[in-house]
């Protein structure tokens, strides 16, 4: 009798850095979190950490590092323009023990739109890139990204970080992608909270999460999201959910 | 002659820890970062660093700790719910190396609003309080956040999250308020880049952010923003700053 093989699902992780005191004031609210988690998720990458830090260059640093030796990709925004406080560049290049200096490739890339006798030193910030790093140009923005082992260094504007993520994705590694799917309950959280966490402790290749939402016809309600990799899984966990919700129903009723 | 005081502003800092598989995965578009940073910014209390982890104890343990050695103030969100993957409660308890247990005043809360019978197991988790917490109750949900060392742990819904920061706002020690103009450039930011970095260099108690963005008429534009505690030293900032700015379209005119 021969064993099946082990049943091998590799994950592929990635974590976000958010660059920019704007976002901590509050002065920007940041849209690149939702757009970047939720694009990830459908190509089957894992964010597994988000963290946010101001314009000083210890901080990038430190955080880069910490997100790079623990993911498979680290995705950065903001922080590559031509101005005084955009010194992401060059805390990517502290961070990886590398030179930065004008890239040829990237200065080309502004001359591109940009008239050469508009090229000032300002201007020509964008095109410093650390040794060793690809550009990641773009459609919108005559400034790259850039991409150095596994970190991709993208602009904080939406839409610019938009279209460079565009160029990035079909060059990742991408998992099995999670599946997911939303039960919504008809119940409070609090008359299904303990036979659902039992269906949780038995379903360990699924992740169950719980979500309330105030729906307006019966006040509180919630969603039951449960995602895994394995498609029969999740439609047994799923199956379960629902016999659980028929149950607390019928009982409620009583 | 005697020499005036020194000139001491004490900062009170924060970090916020964002808990929840729902933000990572994008299925949730976090909208309590911003509201938090503008909240604590307008108090005067300057947000440092944001963390989104999932709800994983290892993580959540290891990011609070992380962050409430650093910070004057650190404040959760998520998973303080009556289902299994609210697991915020016990890591915090963790984190501190204190007990947890059903707290007889957050019973007392819950049973103000919830039935007898109705408060099974799974909603007496929403009263699952670390040793030696204070509660942070709050006018729109019948379960209390809660406040141990300088962690202020709230909810993720926000509305409630809301409720409870009006609740501990006044609790806090608060520092100088940070003030802030914005100036609109009506140029582009890199025709400004290199005379906003000297200003920068120069004024070293502000902080001046440059931030792009489109307008409908110009196309490229830039919003410089110029931060300080002190009101002499901001205004003295934003005259050199509109001064360069006349400088820079009285050149690009000729």
């Amino acid at each position: 009798m021969t064993a099946a093989p082990p049943h091998i699902i590799i994950t592929i992780t990635a974590g976000l850095l958010v660059i920019g005191d704007e976002i901590l004031s509050g002065r920007t609210k940041d849209k690149n979190i939702g757009y970047i988690a939720e694009y990830l998720t459908s190509i089957g990458i894992e964010l597994r950490e988000v963290r946010v830090v101001p314009d000083v260059e210890a901080e990038i640093v430190g955080a880069l590092n910490a997100l790079r030796n623990r993911y498979t990709y680290v995705f950065t925004t903001g922080g590559i323009g031509p101005t005084h406080d955009d010194i992401t560049a060059d805390c990517v290049a502290k961070a990886f023990g590398v030179s930065i200096d004008v890239d040829p490739r990237a200065r080309a890339m502004l001359l591109q739109r940009i008239p050469e006798k508009d090229l000032n030193e300002a201007r020509l910030r964008m095109a410093r890139i650390p040794a060793g790093a690809d550009l990641i140009v773009n459609k919108v923005s005559s400034a790259p990204g850039f991409h150095i082992g596994n970190v991709f260094v993208m602009a904080g504007v939406p839409s610019i970080m938009q279209a460079m993520l565009d160029e990035v994705v079909p060059t990742l590694k991408t998992g099995v992608k999670m599946l997911s799917e939303s039960v919504r309950a008809d119940l409070r959280e609090g008359d299904i909270g303990t036979p659902l966490g039992e269906i949780a402790k038995a379903h360990t290749e699924t992740i169950i999460g719980s979500y309330p939402f105030i729906d307006e016809q019966r006040g509180p309600n919630t969603n039951i999201v449960i995602r895994s990799r394995d498609a029969q899984k999740l439609a047994a966990a799923k199956r379960e959910v629902e016999d659980m919700l028929a149950r607390v129903k019928a009982t409620l009723r009583r």
